[in-house]
């Protein structure tokens, strides 16, 4: 065990020291001491592995569903037809779906959570589409060089990942139910997510793992970076999800924390595995199982949301 | 006169046939019957005009001592210090100082849209930051090259923008205060914010201001396509402005749709002054007056903000 678990401002924090591969039991494969970034943020190239298929499917259908329905083909169609394009030909993420996961787990419907997930889907399209554009001052990827087809053109794909970016905050803001009296709610989740794709979230991930990606491994301590850029990028934006599903599930600050560390967890997981850090895997699943306990110790069914949790 | 003033769903629109110069009256600068759009957002390199200096000044340097309150230099660094240049050199705009002036109408206290008009100036310098960002297939400037000093590389202007965006809608809903219990206001803010700079709005009008500037003024119709475009830009992006403070201030639904007028008018009349169209600007500056009346009307002062019309 390479690793510990700190908490820092109640925030579950993985740190990482910088030690060889000598003190690694055998039965686990060699831990890389310099792990390259992948070529694109990992958390979209991570395609949802197949132990969630079931309850993640139909999830992200569900979303996915109602973005159709919300984002309809209309005039503006030289707007439209590119928006809808790049926001579904994004890499799926489990962060939408495990919005609504936490939402059922406290007995809300998913639908409360629906524009949550839409837009959390909705604002990584963007930050992805923005990421795909070939600009001459970012780092070339080394291994997955950029395919030369594009659907449109990178200043069509600014535009449009511009325009997305305020469709996400606009479908929250329509989700006011004067019935529910959910504002307050909403004013919150709002607050998540644009702190969490925002500068001291996504972005200064994307940042981070630009430098990084010029170091090419030289940097010594090299995994300790990725597990900061980790931390902000795939365990960030899935905390951000789960705590927002938690919120508009009607949580209470208890429910919510522990699903905020529960998605933190989800997500580390996520980019451990495709950075091939199998130890600190089992430690973090461990740290995810326990926050589950609590909700089973108090009646709720987590079987549904525990598929979330990757079994390596 | 060669325009007509149309009310289509309630929304202000101003019409115009393409007729020549001959039946215009001789007092008059000659009409451009092709009009060059300039090379970049008209309403970003609009400078405020010196007429609304004392006013617009104050409250322009709330907005800014506000935002440095806000945003101040913090770490990550490589993360505030391009957001706090490119936030602070993109083009003054009056969309934000409208949105004060709105408020202080109805005899709120700035303050109160303070976090709004705050946003509105984050999400301007965003879209500006983006705009200027050389990308291959963008359409050259004609008249104004652009300049090679670059503070930032495209790759952090682009980042950098895509945190300005939340950050806007992260301090609209911090200003959320539950001692005033103004949740719903600023649900609604956000939702007309939004709109106004997203896919319908601000972003219809940059893809249309980009398709016109490749035509070379050889449409048929160039006028009317830089109306259809002005409405979206400094008229939307005015009129928004403008309601929010509004809805801000505490008007009631008349107070809001009149002052989303006036705003549209302040807009376009900027738009029509930087286009050459004089003899639109004295039409739609009559309009612009026509609804201060109606708060004159009811002991409310409207000098103050009879200074956004501008006086050619």
């Amino acid at each position: 065990m390479i690793g510990a678990m700190l908490h820092i401002n109640g925030k579950p924090t993985v740190h990482f020291s910088c030690k060889s591969n000598l003190d690694r039991p055998s039965h686990l494969p060699p831990k890389p001491t310099a792990v390259k970034m992948t070529t694109t943020t990992t958390i979209t190239t991570t395609p949802p592995p197949t132990i969630l298929q079931p309850y993640w499917a139909s999830l992200q259908a569900d979303i996915e569903a109602h973005l159709k329905h919300v984002m309809p083909y209309k005039d503006p169609l030289v707007v439209f037809e590119p928006m809808h394009h790049l926001v579904f030909s994004a890499p799926r993420t489990t962060v939408p779906a495990l919005c609504l996961a936490a939402c059922e787990l406290l007995s809300g419907h998913r639908r409360q959570a629906m524009a949550a997930a839409s837009a959390l889907l909705l604002l990584l399209a963007a930050n992805h589409t923005h990421e795909q554009i070939p600009l001459s001052t970012k780092p070339k990827p080394k291994s997955k060089p950029m395919m030369s087809f594009r659907a449109f053109t990178p200043g069509i794909e600014l535009m449009t990942g511009d325009g997305i970016i305020p469709f996400g905050f606009e479908l929250l803001s329509e989700s006011h139910d004067l019935a529910r009296d959910n504002s307050d709610q909403i004013l919150r989740v709002i607050l998540e997510i644009s702190r969490a794709v925002g500068s001291e979230g996504l972005i200064d991930a994307q940042y981070k793992k630009n430098l990084l990606s010029r170091s090419d491994g030289r940097e010594s301590c090299h995994v300790e970076r990725i597990m900061e850029i980790m931390e902000k990028d795939e365990g960030g934006l899935h905390a951000c999800g789960a705590a927002c599903g938690a919120i508009l599930g009607g949580g209470n600050e208890e429910e919510i924390e522990k699903l905020r560390k529960f998605g933190f967890y989800v997500g580390m997981i996520q980019g451990m595995v495709s950075e091939g850090l199998w130890e600190e895997v089992e430690v973090v699943r461990d740290l995810a199982f326990k926050e589950l306990q609590y909700f089973k110790d108090n009646n709720r069914d987590a079987d549904a949301i525990s598929s979330f949790i990757i079994h390596v």
